[in-house]
């Protein structure tokens, strides 16, 4: 059986490419043990490849009103609604560690309503899902609802963004044919894992 | 009556900026002869705001086998599909200057199939739309039926990609409520604004 | 370069018209200083052409409650939830001289939650897109939104007819192909065109 | 137990219309045995009502290519697609009289596809829906697909048009909550009837 | 003329079924007068007729507090709402039968909102294709508004519970083709019928 | 921290219900070592448990053309769009171990385009998945694609069978709330699970 392909595009080898690249690329496979593949689907193209890891990087590890595994509930809504398999399966890896749940991920991927969370982290999940798939019908009403929440408008500018991003995101995996690697669907599943 | 705001978020002055950021920005007022809002409204956060023309750039200032005028039209047609004001507006205007022609930038928006474009662009604009809209429905044969047009895999790529990075685009803008300057409405509509 | 068609159909010639519908259309020339397409696409068929304009004229050119710049707003609205490229261009030209306007009608076409109008005229937009887009769930409540907004039952009927009306003009035109003259592009856009 | 409205708006009484309103009124009363209420409920606008009409009777009862037969199925299909119970029930009943098919208007107003019609006025039904629900896509293939089925350019016209009539038509009866006569139910479904 | 099939599958002959099957369809034809196709389109695999039968009887002949009409209501209103023509035509009759009432069931197949009942019923409708077309997004709230309403969660289950069972049903039909009886048309729609 | 309800519903104890309804569960939970949620849940209304089950034992259990993973597949693909936490979760869980592949229930829920799967087993899915969500869409045509991958008739009404009781269980589950046991989410990931 042969090796699936992780991308429609040919994927660099690792000594062919920039050096700020495969910087990024070994540091990442040095925290978590393998390299994920957006990384060497991406660096196809080295320049959308540091604009992309710069734009995510700027929203999601930076400080804010929203944890880490917010964040993640973010991300794993709107690929759900995107149908986006790379993003649903990475992130939600991402989401299960962070969340040190083991079930978050899933619930939060098929029907938000149906998760585990507390009603602020609904409402901040169907604004997400509003800019995700209905952006132009956004209001002052829904800024509005959410900071009935406690979220700050930097809050909204978080959630929003990441759903923005996403959208870009997940259209460049489905449009590639990304293909998650196998580690991330087991993994924060089992308590050696998390 | 007073000015319209920009953006449902606070708008920072120039010399509060970054060094780099106002750059960026005056080099673009300079050219253009007034700063499009969607610098200002995304200086905002300039982390983001650098990570966001970093991206643009990579797109549409390449080299490679999509003209200037089929890129912009790739933004106008899949804005138009997502209801974004700003970038129909701003996008269509530079669309009429790179293509010469006043009338085509608002039958993309609308309609590419009324649009006056040969077939093969036509095809452009039918992928760049199933990215924009149905990318999880995208196939191999999605890719043949472009190269069938004379479309090698790297401009297929661009296509995907900038229909991509404005499906970000476009939500930021719906979100925050981004206000096209004035300016655009009738840049490249006459003569002398060509 | 050849001419493009304005019509998917034949286009008669004037003097090959019945009288009436020959001085209709010299009358709007006269007028307009050019003979918008719609006139010589329908003229195809007289009967269905004297039957349309009279249609028109009993919507568009009636006294009542509504401005003939907020009729406008209808047709540009609901035409651009329908793509028809004729009609988003020529009404978005009368729309932009009634209302003195030159931004107004890109828009109300694109998305009427970001035009420069209050919310009186959100509502009538409102109410316009549902009869264009899900009549069937027209309910009393409806009517009531309006009323408390200040339109009469009157009003009322103007809104929905009109929106109703155009959804048979933007058929018949995305149908038949029906281009839109270049002169609408521009109008009302430069002060010596209003 | 009250008479339900035929309209959410006022019924006027015949004396009080114009007379050649209420002459239309007094002959279709004559020919079919009652007024059917699409009659009455548009007298509220006289104008309109005689636009209306004329408008429906230059495609309805107009020689061509087209049986009143198949002029009707359109209707329905279309009708149906709306979800406009005015329509679906009224002309309904006339198709089954022209058909002399009790049967034929229930499987085109639910499911063409299932209806007991050839291939030929499967294409017809499925070009009618097109204009209905996505007019916007027409493209010259599906005009190409039409005559190969035998039908002329005016032909398609004619089907397009109807489609567009009673786009309008379906708007307004659920707009204005127009009630069918309970008359039309039983129309040409036992033999007395038709 | 040949007699249109009932169902893409072979009809078994009442002598080749087992005899429970064989003995169900007798019993219906005893009642009903003529065997309604579905009772033999699904004879041809008679584990799933007893099985289907089953759960239409715990539904639709239990006691409970809805009435029977309600019953045939959620199944004629949900078909409608998944264009089954066999389930619209059959339980319309059924439904004119039960409520007495011979237009009632064309009202609820084609636009619930239009037809004769009171807002109880109308709230129940409203759940029930919320059940059919876009269950996933059913909320506690939805509970709230049927209990507002008089309803006991019982009820509430028997609704959801009957338009789920005819989500099956509409689909078995369609996909095999299924055809209405021709005397299921005018049943219940004149006073010898009912 | 309380253990979240499994059921909008009340969840009858063992001991309360009829002994065929008790036999079933206990012999579930001898062999899969828990009792899923599904048969508690349904459980509250004995007599639509046991029409359910003998239902899904009809179309599940059978011989056929079809193994047990391709019917599993159907099931995770169609409650995939029909957005069924409960389904995805349990029905993923057995399709991991029928198929001894733990990757491929999430690439089934999410998107079948990408999961690593012959196109034989793709044109089973598209199908399914048109019964589930267009099913008044099917045509003849759909059948020969069908019956060109090797497909028998009977094969197809399994396929549509399959999607088609689902689309009654994804609306149940969604309805009462039904959630999923913590043991589906790992089953069949590791190893040891296998």
């Amino acid at each position: 059986m042969t090796t699936p392909a992780i991308s429609r595009y040919p994927v660099p080898a690792l000594e062919d490419l920039p050096d700020d690249v495969r910087a990024r690329i070994l540091a990442v496979q040095e925290k978590a043990g393998f390299v994920p593949n957006v990384f060497l689907a991406l660096a196809h193209r080295p320049e959308e490849f540091r604009a992309f890891f710069a734009y995510h990087d700027a929203l999601m590890e930076k400080e804010g009103g929203l944890t880490k595994a917010e964040r993640e509930m973010i991300v794993v809504a709107t690929s759900g609604a995107n149908d986006c398999l790379y993003c649903i399966v990475a992130h939600g890896a991402i989401l299960r560690i962070y969340a040190k749940n083991p079930l978050l991920a899933d619930q939060v991927a098929v029907n938000h309503r149906e998760a585990d969370i507390p009603s602020r982290q609904q409402a901040m999940l169907a604004f997400a899902l509003k800019v995700a798939l209905r952006s132009a019908e956004i209001v002052d009403e829904d800024f509005a609802a959410l900071r009935a929440h406690g979220f700050s408008d930097e809050d909204i500018w978080d959630i929003g963004a990441i759903a923005a991003f996403f959208a870009l995101s997940n259209r460049m995996a489905n449009m590639i044919g990304m293909r998650p690697n196998d580690e991330f669907y087991l993994l924060g599943r089992v308590p050696r894992n998390r």
